[in-house]
């Protein structure tokens, strides 16, 4: 058992913009749940940017700004190089660079590993050093670490995917509210879902770099981009989705990766989804990944693919990851309750009768006047909302008939009180049924 | 950087009932490709069972059996146990006395981890051993992982499952095929997914029980199974679910742990479940996790939750999980792309005009005799096969409409050949739009 460090690690940023200000901001807020759960402090030294002047969407007081991105990458005090620049240029350069000067890497960018990952692998496999890229497929969804880690006792058979947000954005809005191919663009556009040059998420080129990535660590081959079958949703009308939609299908753009008899078929493209297929219930910027595999058999992972935010958790869950590799022995890398035994807290805990909800009841009274005026007395008296109140089925003289009411959201405590009056009432003749509402928002 | 080892490594296995039987056969019908995933061979060396004289439903001829546990947790060849009896009072000799002789442990069972998760994980800590249990949780989806791992930048604020297969496929069945409660209860156990005691899963102790596991790795608090609130299914009536569906609802078990400002809500009962959200549309014996984060947002998890390959999914992951700790060094704990560099293959590609798909295909024709004659006719000479054709709006004369069809699984070259013949006809008057339908079974 060796000694695990817990000095604080110090690490460097390329890249300060979109996903680079929601790492920095994500990093700082959560920064007591973050060390409990790494072991160890985790300390933004220094970040670099193209242009200092350009003001930022999150605080810099306390890092150091520079315009050369080498000042991060060689610099001895920093242990891993996070790289949000983009593109391929710079990057490659950036990640070979922090590779060269032994510092692991953590990247968002699916483009430089799905074109030049091979090589950047290789590097790092030769130095013993990690390039983790959680944050470069699907967002915030772990969707690499499920397939490389969570289903590792499988044959991967299929990956089928809701992995370009922006064309899923506008397949929504075709749908939802019938515009047309190039309003829901300009919408997007509108929204900063979609690029000026919208080319790469419409045209499929960015699924396709995020298909070869995951038909990588599933199937266990090569990145191989240029093999990739990629089709856009430039040609979808606002009249094949409501024809689609009148035959029980949605229309969505699908990166598809799977084993045949004759090979893996590796493709992006349009795709018509039966409406009660998971996939095809995926609306709006979202993404969704299924992954089928021999044992597990078919599992679904759905969350935000993009934005600051999303991106940014997934770029610190790949940090922690690094960080936990470094300071813990091996034998123990990951804390078995995800936080470090010695910071475990007492959270306390909401007894059941103070929790709140929204109430569904069913009543069973003998249908005479002023009964239903009992009941919603007794409720506002309670201070009990009432959202419907429906009588179910005509009654027979004097016999019993089912009364369903919903409430607005109450402690349950007072439901639980008023239910008790509502019951001791003559004309209530059997015990309430009482369940709570689906939390708001879930 | 130390030098990995790649000796096969030996495990062994306590209790070979169902999930054990699932886990030698995944391990068997995978070997090679765990193998190169995990950097090393995985040998089952010996496994203990109760009656060595029941028929197993794996190949147990290359391995030892017998019938006393502590053969398999004291064998020096072993460095890994594989806890799969059951409830708490073996299971947990079983895993302090693996500890003690110093092996790591993967585990499935919920009870044991709740109960005595604090006890067991603090054995482990003070050796610098692992105790892996994602298949203690949501069968084959890796939902530890996920919330250990995946989202460790985040604070988690909610998380909400549906946790219990049984309690799921009764109101399933209640909703879609009108069972009541016992009817269905009834079916479930025929069908093997509810115990002759069902009291576990219907009375919610099951759920509260992961849930107890979830709310501990989601906030970081101490295994507190004895503080959850539980409910079960068993007050649900068939008139509760029709009536819930006319208010637009379905009637789901969930597990519910969420922060409040006063503090956690840990909670287990059914709740009416909005139909447009995701959980609602969970049906069956599947499983779904809903987890938001500050950073992420909201996140689903969906999978088979119980069964003998989804449960020994996460079971195997969990070996070469520790097998991967055991085997690399620190700095490169799992390879880039799930497979060790040096197992990569080449796998032959599919060009795209050797895929099969069914299509949805639009046509613009001139409304006159004979036209869908001739569509027809050239698909049926294709060899393809029609599965609709529907003519869109009444045609003045001369004027065209839209005809859509759709087909039967066909391969691309013929689908892309038959729309070039069809297109040449004088009566299509544009290039037809060709869309692929969703493939089969997803």
């Amino acid at each position: 058992m060796t000694t695990a460090s817990t000095d604080p690690i110090n690490i460097g940023l390329v890249g300060l913009g979109t996903v680079g200000a929601g790492t920095v901001n994500v990093l700082r807020r959560n920064q007591v749940e973050i060390s409990r759960r790494a072991g160890r402090e985790i300390r933004i030294r220094s970040a670099a940017v193209r242009d200092l002047k350009v003001p930022r969407d999150c605080v810099v007081d306390d890092l150091t700004l520079t315009s050369n991105p080498f000042d991060v990458t060689d610099d001895p005090e920093i242990s891993l190089v996070v790289e949000l620049v983009g593109g391929c240029h710079i990057a490659k350069e950036v990640v070979l660079r922090s590779l060269q000067q032994g510092k692991h890497v953590v990247t968002a960018n699916k483009a430089l590993i799905a074109l030049h990952g091979n090589d950047i692998f290789q590097a790092a496999h030769e130095r013993g050093l990690m390039v983790a890229f959680e944050a470069a497929v699907a967002g915030g969804i772990s969707i690499i670490k499920v397939i490389r880690e969570g289903l590792s006792g499988n044959r991967i058979d299929r990956i089928v995917g809701i992995i370009n947000g922006t064309s899923n954005y506008i397949l929504t809005l075709m749908l939802e509210e019938q515009y047309s191919f190039e309003s829901a663009l300009q919408e997007a556009q509108r929204k900063g879902f979609a690029e000026t040059d919208p080319s790469f998420d419409v045209d499929g080129i960015d699924a396709g770099h995020k298909l070869a990535i995951l038909a990588a660590i599933g199937f266990g081959i090569p990145l191989q981009f240029d093999r990739v079958h990629v089709e856009g949703i430039s040609n979808v009308t606002l009249d094949d989705i409501q024809y689609a939609a009148e035959l029980g299908y949605r229309i969505k753009h699908l990166g598809i990766a799977q084993r045949t008899p004759a090979g893996a078929e590796l493709r992006t493209h349009a795709c018509l989804t039966p409406v009660n297929a998971l996939l095809a219930n995926v609306s709006g910027e979202m993404n969704a990944i299924l992954i089928e595999g021999d044992a597990v058999g078919p599992t679904l992972h759905y969350g935000a693919g993009a934005g600051a935010e999303p991106t940014a958790s997934s770029v610190v869950a790949d940090i922690v990851d690094v960080v936990r590799a470094l300071t813990t022995d091996p034998g123990n890398r990951v804390p078995h309750l995800a936080f470090q035994p010695s910071a475990l807290t007492e959270l306390p805990l909401v007894p059941i009768l103070e929790v709140d909800s929204a109430n569904y009841l069913r009543l069973q009274v003998i249908d005479q006047p002023g009964v239903l005026a009992d009941i919603t007395r007794i409720l506002g008296e309670m201070e009990i909302s009432i959202e419907a109140i429906v009588q179910k089925g005509a009654s027979q003289d004097g016999e019993a008939v089912p009364v369903i009411i919903t409430t607005h959201r109450t402690l349950e405590q007072q439901i639980v009180d008023a239910s008790m009056r509502i019951e001791a009432l003559e004309t209530v003749v059997a015990p309430i049924t009482r369940i709570r509402i689906y939390p708001d928002g879930a």
